[in-house]
């Protein structure tokens, strides 16, 4: 239907204007734009939607990329929005967000094709046939940590996967792996005001008197739970809440803050730099 | 420091281009712009705000209206964001929203002028003093209340006032009053999950085991409480909550959202049509 | 393990203390105990556990039913929770509750046994015999409905079913068939701030700005969507969102109420009068 | 009106039963009662309030004390709401959580007295004033800490005061003045998801891309911003907030937060252990 522009770059009068006459000058029409200026950094970042004629649009996509770089001097990622992302979800036991994201992805709520689950465990390997589900199972340990990842990367490439989602998948990703294979991929944690250092953080919430839980979406970087922010949300408890009651929080909020991440993913509405 | 413009009228292809060209060519550098398309309505939205030159504000501004009204068919309102718009508070005897919308203006967190506070009571005449802010009294009666209106119509003109603010008055401004002074009025309500007809509403909801309460702001139309909502925002109770924590927890919300409501329309970021 | 039982009744002195005197003079140890007075109806409400010898457990909750009734002249229900709830979910055609509610029953989330869903469609029934769930069709028309319910009621009655949770079932069930079946229903409907009468409340919300939009449960009574509620929650939306975008977060939030709802009352935790 | 007492201790079989029949020959009539047992720790806890005749309160509040220390081993504090804690507010320059403290007190919303203004700095001296409340200058320095810290604490207990609520006072108070004051004292501060470490959190909170801020209201201890919380609460925002939203927002959550704090304290709901 239409193509999706991300842009980036150093602000500087004008790219407004720019971008919008190049689409208008090459048949489309702009049915969504927004930009947004970090004042600070002097930054300009813009997110346009822009229909066009379907036979012309992988010319004009290149077109446009050509034209941001070259004329704008701009970083710029191009999607046509019928060609749906290749996704791959990762698991270890835990099945909440499996459901989840499974189920959102088979009512269309999700707007990429979910091509296969990759597990260090068998435990998800039946229910993924009945979803019938592609499941390949990548056992690690301490000893072939390293090549693993490596398989798994070429495992990723020979698939074509565009995004790999950790639905509470309970391995690292080394900084080699995520270089190696340099896609984007999205996880998971749960969070709590404040933080806690340590295991069994919802114990320690419990006894602090924590009256908010949450979770955060984010992307993988080499630092550990510390990449870009997609997506929060909160729920509030008291002390009438066992530790169990918690968790069962817990893991809702963590079904509706991954899906969203995945989501906006997948709708090229996520601008990181 | 800059010009906001917010415009609207039927979409067509090339009209981010066209206001964004229009701009630069006038010496003009965006700093934000927002467009919406209601797709269903074949509608275009913008608020687009831009630095230009000083000295021919005034001329720009004006040179801008004739654009988009004549070249472009939208329909328009540029505002100058260093002429602040003028502000009067009408109350009746409750004062919570009064005292949060009188220190968020002192503490130039409301970005227009608080010219005068107006009652058709007394009860809060003393505190407006030791703010230092005038006080008129419009007293209204069933018999006066036509009259009452014509005379505060005269009033706000006098004074130039751009908005009015109902912080819980508790009289209904007639249609008459609205379209004779014609300008925008704010007024903030409580509302309900689900909705109670009648008096009471907190006691109905009470007793129907509502879990979460909430308040509206919304401009004033002639029907009531049906004009377009600007802001809304909730908090949930249980059936522990007595029916005054019902009471102060709806004045909290009311307080946040009305003053959340002034702040963006002081800031040109409400487009009705 | 234990006894929940739920009382209310006029209120008077000392209902506590007579309360749990009987249950540590009939060898129960207290490990949960919440009481409510609503002081405007002079009314006493409790919800206590406590653990007993096994062995006991039937006499001991029949006699503490005596003793609430006869000494105390209270309404009371006493619950064994060796003895979970028998549950039926009712669907139509939509499915985004119906999973959620079989996947928390399959995780042990849900402290019920679920035993079948029932239909008047017959969409769901093959993703129903992969969840290996009894799955009974129950066409309703005009003509035959009163029929239906008859049929319905009989076969909730030889299943035993104690609960019926309508996971978006699209019929109303009929003042005859709620008082022949006489157990309790559950239903969920969303909501919006402030309500909108008529077809349609998600394009009405759209069109007048609705910024927040949420779900309720409540127990179904002859009123249609007026009985006892449960539980609800809401969700921010701001005129960004299109229409499908209200949809999909008011099912997530349908999803997350609805469970609740049936969790709380499968630990007896709803008392309503 | 009513005695309140908060135990805590040991869990064993029959602690409420003994406590209500206490208060029933007493010639008390419970009102209210919350209990909780921590059956981690194996902790009991109690709220409960009563009514007995006015004439024997302060007998029958140093009975019950005696009753719950000696034949139920319990920790104990029995208030007389007739008596409403003396309150302190300690500010620096910031007002927006003074002016919504006092504003609260004046509006009976909050049941105590607020007795007095504490401050290291004269600004909120004539805005005091005006409220008619006294306004203690206490200038903290490097060198005369300690000795000014002597003289606060020797200041708050002439005044008699029972709570000390510090409404964004930027010194720490020391572990020496806690102990040697030995009474309560209210502490408001923001916080995020995730937390950061150093200065400037909400320009880091930025640059992460944070979607939801927090403030927290706790006891302070000697351990900085770690003593239990008191209530909590979170915003949504997003990357076209400017960090000055972030603190406009924070400064709303700061006051909702610690006015539901201390609002909670005076009427004696919080039972730290």
């Amino acid at each position: 239907m239409s193509l999706v522009a991300l842009l980036y770059g150093k602000d500087r009068p004008g790219l407004v204007a720019e971008v919008s006459k190049w689409i208008l000058q090459n048949s489309g029409n702009i049915i969504h734009a927004d930009q947004h200026c970090d004042f600070q950094a002097e930054f300009f970042f813009q997110r346009v939607v822009w229909e066009c004629p379907i036979d012309n649009k992988p010319i004009i996509g290149k077109n446009f990329s050509a034209f941001a770089k070259n004329t704008l001097g701009m970083e710029v990622n191009v999607y046509d929005t019928n060609n749906p992302l290749r996704v791959a979800i990762m698991v270890s036991k835990t099945d909440h967000c499996f459901h989840d994201l499974v189920l959102r992805f088979k009512s269309k709520e999700l707007g990429g094709d979910l091509i296969s689950v990759i597990s260090n465990h068998q435990n998800l390997s039946a229910v993924s046939s009945k979803y019938e589900l592609p499941y390949y199972f990548f056992p690690v340990t301490k000893e072939n940590k390293r090549e693993a990842e490596i398989k798994l990367a070429k495992h990723l490439r020979s698939h074509r996967i565009d995004l790999l989602v950790l639905a509470r998948y309970m391995q690292v990703l080394s900084i080699n792996f995520l270089e190696d294979w340099g896609k984007p991929v999205i996880n998971i944690h749960h969070s709590f005001l404040p933080a806690f250092a340590g295991g069994k953080p919802y114990h320690q919430a419990y006894q602090r008197g924590v009256k908010i839980i949450g979770a955060t979406a984010h992307y993988v970087t080499e630092e550990l739970d510390a990449g870009p922010i997609i997506q929060q949300d909160v729920t509030r408890i008291n002390h009438r809440h066992p530790i169990s009651d918690l968790i069962r929080r817990g893991k809702d909020l963590e079904k509706i803050v991954l899906s969203q991440a995945v989501r906006w993913h997948l709708e090229h509405r996520i601008l990181t730099y």
